[in-house]
């Protein structure tokens, strides 16, 4: 398996955004949000027509790992990787990157979000094969979705130089990583043309990640290498757990992306979204001829509604009159109403509980 | 007990505007909707002061009578008059008057809906012994709330001439009952200080009531006749089934207060409601200080939250962004939210439901 492409999905998220369907037990990437699967076992559906299950690693906490096996039935156990605890991303791609250098030097590898959706899978793949390509020439390359509004939820990557290639392939340098911007920065962004949105979506090969986190974080790289070393003896957990308790928590965008030598952006059309609170999640789901998304296993009747995300629980009815943007997730202990146009506010509904210490309802 | 005052309530009705509360099994008078107390025990607890339980009769369906007696224990068995079927006030009426002149032919009996909040037991007290003596020179008493807005929801009465009496008492012949109005009509009434509310509380000699029906509803007295004949006997249940078949639907309003002789209106001011709906509900409950009432036995989380009513059940809870004026009554497996100002939209939603067949939500 020499010189292989691997995929790395991220699944140790706990967001807050999607409560109170997303819990602490049960968070967003084992949900069946958009359909009949989950949206990690759509992640990994997506990818496997180009990259096989036995080259498929899923990194995630002691406490989802079963959720994971049960989710990906198939999926290799050595290819789950349990995170002693969150760390952001950097730690968690590059213990990800350590344990594929070892079973493969030249390995290429993909990370992916375990919590996104993206429609055109068949476009994701081709985008794939392509960065795996540019990383084969050493390029840290990240996915740049072409932004079709001005949004503030996400990071922008601004392109720079077209990078050349035999296959016509439409790649830049990076010019630069910005933050989650304001509406009006956002909106020059969008117009300039130069701008995408960082997907969180990157392909490299596991020595120019390994030497880019050695250069950019080198605290971290410290310890990934003891991780390596005690990889696959008896010590492996008791490293990894001490590493875990010293690593800095920073995302590889950070961390890395913004400081690495030979960084690309690849742009994409792929129908890509963060499924980053109900508002998005509304726009992703069908509507009726009101503009409503009904979604769950129970019933509901809507007098005078409309442009409404409504899910029901089993065994429950909802019934709702003069909604107009809203969004009801009724589940079976908890239930929210939040306008479409606050969905925000769910995160600080979770920081309350959190506060009060309704662990039950976390 | 010869000519003594006798109460006769009727908790026979199965309303639909308090929906999801409200239930088939379990309807509105039975519920604790505005404090510990159910509606039922609360028009118990407010007459019983003056009226001993040994003379409050209830009329109820043989389904709700255990609830009945579960919710009024001391109330004796002969007590609770089970009305084969729903047939409106007149027959209800009419069979609490057929078994209490058997029981006492002199008595008065006051007649009180089960659901109804009023707020000054006392001033009902007063009134209700005031309207009794007014019984006993052989007028028919109805109750008129002075009315503090123009409401569409309620019947009216137009007062006539006054009615003299040595305990300065300002009681009124009655010039007519007026249906429902639209609001110009109402606020006429309102502004002309003739008219008042029909609260649907009745005051009568049970021979007077009695020969009114005869007079009126010659039809519904000749089945009472011959349920009067049965009773006690072995034969009671089978007349009086027989009898309901045949019976009149029709109210005591319609079919015998607008057409009888010597009809009185007694003016009172006791915060009477009907408890009508979600928001006549929500007006007669607590608030804080932003004008939300928040009942129920689960937890609840707002944010940004105004002027709403909530309802919340045990294990639960309700967490809502930016609600103002709304209505949420969240059951254990029936959830309605709906805007105060569309609280009869309601009684649509049970419609939908009954069409539906969706009898386990009814």
């Amino acid at each position: 398996m020499n010189g292989k492409l691997y995929a790395v999905i991220m699944a140790g998220g706990v967001g807050s955004r999607l409560w109170p369907r997303s819990r602490t037990g049960t968070p967003k990437q084992f949900l069946d949000l958009l359909g009949s699967r989950t949206l990690l076992q759509e992640t990994v559906a997506r990818i496997e027509p180009l990259i096989p299950l036995p080259r498929i690693l899923v990194v995630v906490s002691r406490e989802l790992a079963a959720e994971v096996h049960s989710q990906v039935p198939g999926l290799p156990d050595e290819n789950v990787l349990l995170e002693p605890g969150p760390r952001n991303t950097a730690p968690c791609i590059g213990l990800a990157a350590v344990v594929l250098q070892q079973r493969d030097p030249a390995a290429t590898m993909a990370v992916f979000p375990a919590d996104h959706s993206i429609a055109q899978a068949a476009g994701l793949r081709q985008a794939i094969a392509a960065a795996d390509r540019l990383a084969r020439r050493g390029y840290l390359v990240t996915l740049g979705v072409t932004p079709d509004q001005p949004h503030v939820g996400y990071g922008y990557i601004q392109r720079g130089d077209p990078i050349g290639d035999d296959d016509g392939l439409s790649a830049y340098r990076v010019r630069r990583f910005a933050e989650k911007p304001d509406l009006a920065t956002a909106q020059q962004f969008v117009e300039s043309g130069e701008y995408y949105w960082n997907a969180g979506i990157f392909v490299w090969r596991v020595d120019r990640i390994r030497a880019e986190i050695e250069r950019c974080l080198p605290a971290l790289h410290a310890e990934l290498d003891h991780v390596g070393a005690a990889w696959g003896s008896t010590r492996q957990s008791e490293v990894l757990a001490g590493a875990w308790d010293r690593v800095p928590r920073i995302s590889i965008d950070y961390g890395v992306m913004e400081k690495a030598a030979q960084v690309a952006v690849l742009p994409v059309n792929i129908g890509w979204s963060d499924v980053g609170n109900w508002a998005t999640l509304s726009e992703l789901a069908e509507e009726d001829g009101h503009g409503n998304a009904v979604h769950g296993q129970g019933r509901h009747l809507l007098l005078d509604t409309s442009d409404s995300y409504v899910y029901t629980s089993a065994g429950r009815l909802v019934a709702a009159v003069g909604l107009a943007g809203w969004i009801v997730v009724d589940t079976p202990d908890a239930l929210l109403i939040c306008p479409k146009d606050r969905a925000q506010a769910v995160k600080e509904i979770v920081e309350r509980l959190k506060a009060e210490k309704q662990d039950q309802y976390l």
